[in-house]
């Protein structure tokens, strides 16, 4: 550890570009067991006993006041007296993020507002708006078939209008996988999905209707987010690896920037996307901190086996604690700055190019993807 | 090497929760080299210029009083002196192991029994019922295609219930893949597939009848043993992704464990699935003999990059010669004990923690799954 | 760096298996950055950030008199006023490949002849005959469809009975893919085929046709080189797994040698083959260069970690630019030597089986394939 692009990497007040909010209350035992795996808080395997367990009792419990590998009896007892706005100031300070671009659309908890999050960590915080989330909203307030696309379209410009947003999102990943007929459908093929879709209720998971998303984000115009990869057990691993989206990727190429999230274990298919399409962007969010500061290096390793330098982002995806905020970032830091340094000092790479990508895969990548303009 | 971890790690009695037995009979260099790929004796490419090869000759050469790197001739020349009896106990011996379950299914060569295998590694034996070989008996003693559901079942059921049976195992992966239909198959669907199988003989690999298989699986109440990954050339190996068990492990949700056999390269994909569905859990066997000790760490960092770690469990996988329990048993200490040593030299990992880690994964995670009672 | 192992790597003359010409003229910034990645030269993002690019400041610029890292704008000066002929005389030369096989087949810009190149390196060149190339040149002849596969055959025929022909090629990746029906086309479909695709023209894409064409590698006896994974945005990564080709290396088995080249990410996939079909070779051609030096290894260490020492052959892939026969060498020298000398010294591996695995993969195995006699 340490070093020039260690110190660097340290001071530089990371944008992360995909993350949502953490819950607004102090958790049972349970409920911080149950948000801190992609699993379920299971009887008899506490969620502790992983690799993510391991790294907040190693790198959280110390902004606690407590010893490095605190047991968890005594972390979670720690947090509860110190209680969660505590807690968060001190975890997501600790990140030095200074930009937020905040998921609003996923929120099975309550959790802090982008605003109320950007607070808590003396930053900035704009929001990404979750088209999914959009459609089902149109869906509920009900809309007749043929009204659907129109309707749909409408409702999402008007999201993305507010103050403060700067991408959209989409979870197709967990509705259908990737591998769909790349073309934008037609309005009557909409309105026929949306037919079936408005009748049967639930979430939107119609083929037809997610490549209509999909669509009507490439008009919106603003960057579109894909979780790509890894998740929870809602996920077909297999139907998500990114290369699925190809054809879509060369129908959409001169249009919106596409950021694949996640990635994990296709870190290094995503990185081919990045290296062949100028749109595409990468990130190893949420893959971060569960695989922890110990893996995260080899993940990064891979994902910039063949990315160019200006299509690496950072984000934690952090969800519900805050200690994944804390973690996302120094798994990041030390992940990038461990495999840039040793670059270096086998001159591979000259100092300054270690810190300019440095700072392009921190920041300004995501900068120059966002545009942000003023305070949300 | 070295150091507390490996210390804790040499000194463990593994359980190696699935293996088969070893050749009864002195070996050819054509039959030891047979045994000792994926592939077959090739004319003009030795079996032992490979990185198993080399293993064998640097870590099995000197049990049998050699000088590391000994080369083929002089060890296959001191292997026929010795017998195949003694070579089988000094290996077998080195192993460490204290509990085997050992798949009796497929022995297209003279195998050790579980008893035999047992007495000559002075440790204890339980047996793995291979379900594909309980099916292709009924089919072989003759059946009615109306009686096949039945009768496998009520076989199935008769082989679990001998004494020593601690699971089954399906090698499903070698039949149809796992891109299956997951719902269980109706009994006029049983009837009509096993009209066809029976009618036209061979192996079973009817995908309804594999899928009647797994279903059988699940209501024998014993964990199941999938193969999935690595294996000889009779797989399609895309085909056996284990994230194709996605909606079938979904269904299966609180009912029996699921062991993920071997599952290289798939071993992040596996460790997915083990992070998210409460039943399921992995090794990486086959593959630590076969890359050897110096690969066999990279691969478990890879395993365990998301793993929760009641989750990972040892196996050899070995079959047919001794010297895969040595290599096996060798490679996992090896590389669990360097990936968990360094962890805690970075103090990333406590100490203690390292070694419940590592007890967990070389015996207490196979024990909590298959809760042996008594000596088989 | 250092040892031994290096020391030969570093010494022995390279068999190239498989690389393209360089352009034979001298480039503008655009054009190099054209060449320097398999994306294209994008408005804001320069192909210099990215790791082949750093890698060509390092390791190239030092050969034309510049300082280790110069920047692009000093290292294109230096190559314009060096010229491109002194340019390749000395990156081709530091490269110390002794023998290049060389796809004529795909040439947008005016590329070396085999004969050219190998008088600039001091080297000797033979061919491969890409098939894609033949079929169109059959087709662009004009051909009636009941005679395009006769037509097609005989001219293949004719193109390898050149002098210097040693192999022949195919894109299938780029064309339709690997998930292809196995069986060698009839006549009849060969011609319902070439019905269709005379009329509609443009590149040879059916999947018919391309089965046809994989057969009759299989006729020519010829070994076959196959793109596999990395590429351009025209690959449908999926699709080009090789392990999608194991039926039909089921029905080629005790045919010709099939050499899978570049294989990333696919490498182990690609190894696995290798490692259960006598007549499958690989490489890590083409993916050497752009993950560069520092992470050619990691790379490698997956090629190799079941492969049969016999079975990895060293291949550049390189096109257009000089500097990527440069970088391949040395990525393949210094990621080998660094694997296998690290082996020697933890003592998994003698210095003397080092050394022949040195010798192996970097020219006999190509030897053994090809068996090249007297000068192309």
């Amino acid at each position: 550890m340490g070093g020039p692009v260690q110190e660097a990497l340290d001071a530089l007040e990371l944008v992360d570009h995909h993350c949502h909010g953490v819950v607004t209350a102090d958790l049972t035992r349970e409920g911080f067991e149950e948000l801190i795996t992609e699993g379920a808080a299971w009887p008899g395997i506490s969620s502790f006993d992983s690799p993510v367990g391991v790294a907040i009792r190693r790198h959280c419990a110390p902004l606690l006041d407590l010893p490095r590998h605190a047991p968890p009896d005594q972390y979670l007892a720690r947090r509860a007296e110190l209680g969660h706005n505590e807690v968060h100031r001190r975890l997501l300070t600790a990140s030095g993020t200074g930009t937020f671009c905040v998921d609003t659309g996923y929120a099975p908890d309550r959790l802090t507002t982008p605003p109320e999050l950007a607070e808590t960590a003396g930053a900035t915080a704009y929001e990404v708006v979750r088209l999914e989330g959009v459609a089902e909203t149109v869906a509920a307030k009900g809309v007749e078939p043929d009204d659907y696309g129109d309707a749909f379209q409408a409702a999402a410009l008007e999201a993305v209008q507010r103050p403060g947003v700067v991408a959209v999102k989409s979870v197709a990943a967990y509705r259908t996988g990737f591998d769909l007929d790349p073309a934008r459908p037609s309005d009557a093929e909409v309105t026929e999905a949306a037919r079936h879709w408005l009748t049967r209720g639930g979430r939107l998971d119609d083929p037809v209707l997610v490549r209509h998303l999909l669509w009507t984000a490439v008009d919106l115009g603003l960057p579109l987010q894909l979780h790509t990869g890894f998740g929870d057990n809602d996920i077909r691993l297999h139907r998500v690896d990114p290369t699925h989206l190809t054809d879509w990727l060369h129908l959409t190429t001169g249009t919106i920037p596409v950021l694949l999230l996640h990635c994990w274990p296709y870190q290094r298919q995503a990185a081919y996307l990045a290296a062949v399409f100028e749109h595409v962007y990468l990130d190893v969010g949420l893959t971060l901190h569960y695989v922890g500061p110990a893996r995260a290096r080899a993940v990064l390793e891979e994902a910039l086996e063949i990315t160019p330098f200006r299509k690496l982002l950072y984000s934690s995806d952090a969800y519900g604690v805050a200690e994944f905020y804390r973690l996302g970032a120094l798994a990041f830091r030390r992940g990038l700055a461990g495999l840039l340094q040793d670059r270096v000092d086998a001159d591979e790479l000259s100092l300054s190019d270690a810190l300019r990508i440095a700072e392009w895969a921190g920041a300004h990548n995501a900068r120059r993807v966002y545009r942000f303009s003023g305070p949300s």
